[in-house]
């Protein structure tokens, strides 16, 4: 038999995720019917389920039962969708187009894309507090690990100092600081809350931990790459966008070279951080590479 | 020493929990720290703290501990206070005072406000979620009534139909069934997150829903005749606003008169469903009557 290719694994991952998603997303025949409908259109729109991914294969990788990391796996990646609905907003971003489909404001209207991204943060609350599992405890903390990095210490503090920044020129460091929040609090808290429910020790969280610190950045490095060099039809955005707006990306600090350089640096020392795992880790070490150099 | 008069204990209970909030929405000195001046602005803008009242006073009517249930309490009222702070932003109703006080996004611009909304209802699972007592599985369970009751199911359910229904003539019953959820699923989980921290029996629990559902309706259509008769001055906003916007009340649908006599049966069931309680349910009781004759 032929073991299965990285890409194949990747597959089967993102389709078990979209099986739960659906589930938890079932569209309810009331008369709430558009707010399902809209959460569901932006779910659904082709995200990479990077985060659910990464929390999943880190839970398997600390020894830990891949089934009872479902509901979080689902809540962050709502938590995410949420945030990319908002963010899209006209008084946000004001972008018509991700991922080469109509933004949530396009389709639904403004009302209910604001009330769809606070539905999805709301559900994701409620997907990951209907708990029956055994140890309450833990996930408890694993529910605080996720709020505390999407909030104001988190992903919206990240949100809140980029839009703050917004045509004026900000350092290198203003910039790592940025993002290690905007989006790297969540691949953090993907990461660390797939050690803490796999029941990984402590030395195990500070690994993964230093691990998803270091691919969060070397994942926004090379987003901003692609939106330099990237296809417009790969990516699904006007290329050169960021630039346009005055956007303080990594490309416009350091220049693509640099940044280039930087995106290899950070990616190596992702994988380097997983070590004591042995070959536990190799699948997160190909996830690692195929990010780091993906096209879109 | 002269009894306190009700106002008396009602001051000193708005103060316990702004003193509270306080602590948990403390302004950080960090390049995050509008978004806490803006979560702060609609915080202490004059809010009446009815969610987090209702819930200590259940609380403490089924003999449980106030101190279990500060967090709880401080949480619906930030869920409430960002339910506002969306619900005035220009593609939804688009009001420039509350209160009297220019709403978030004239404060703050649209986009401060949009995280404003979301960064509350984010602290709010933060603050829950931060659990330090012994009852683990209790507290989940809690807190995932405050997420249902908040969500699709409950108030974003309630806000969608609600927003749906606009320019449109609907019926009294499908009123009930919007505010039912709207504003009467975080009234309801106020008084039954109360009922279970406080170690209620089921009896009691049950009998704490059924005040919470009528005084829910009561208040709602109170809000209602207040929006007809209500003093501008007094509420801070213009009278007469949801008329003017074809929004479906108690009093477009029903009538004045009708609406009074609407309130005042619904406001009297409140109070029966507690007559279990005996005199400890008095507060309670005196509230209701206070929020259904209330002038602002």
């Amino acid at each position: 038999m032929k073991t299965k290719s990285f890409k194949e694994k990747l597959n089967e991952q993102t389709a078990f995720i979209d099986g739960y998603l659906d589930k938890y997303l079932d569209e309810k025949d009331n008369p709430q019917n558009i707010i399902y409908k809209a959460m569901r259109y932006s779910i659904f729109a082709g995200g990479k389920r990077l985060r659910p991914i990464l929390m999943m294969n880190v839970c398997k990788m600390c020894g830990g039962d891949v089934n009872e990391i479902i509901p979080f796996a689902c809540a962050i990646e709502m938590i995410h969708t949420y945030s990319l609905i908002h963010d899209d907003l006209p008084a946000m971003d004001n972008d018509d187009l991700r991922r080469g489909m109509p933004t949530s404001h396009i389709k639904f209207g403004e009302a209910t894309a604001i009330l769809a991204g606070d539905a999805l943060l709301n559900k994701a609350f409620e997907v990951v507090s209907d708990y029956r599992g055994d140890d309450v405890k833990r996930a408890v903390k694993a529910i605080n690990m996720l709020a505390v990095s999407s909030g104001t210490e988190g992903m919206i503090g990240g949100q809140i100092v980029d839009m703050e920044s917004e045509g004026r020129e900000i350092t290198l460091e203003e910039l790592c600081y940025l993002h290690l929040n905007k989006t790297g609090a969540i691949i953090r808290s993907a990461c660390t809350i797939g050690a803490l429910i796999g029941g990984g020790s402590d030395a195990q969280v500070k690994a993964v931990d230093e691990f998803a610190k270091n691919l969060g950045v070397a994942f926004q490095i090379q987003d901003d790459i692609l939106d330099i060099i990237g296809n417009e039809q790969e990516l699904g955005k006007p290329i050169g966008s960021d630039l346009e707006e005055e956007k303080n990306t990594y490309v416009r600090l350091a220049g693509l070279e640099k940044s280039k350089e930087l995106a290899y640096v950070y990616s190596e020392n992702a994988k380097s951080a997983l070590a004591i795992f042995g070959d536990k880790a190799d699948f997160l070490i190909e996830l690692t590479d195929y990010l780091t150099k993906r096209r879109s």
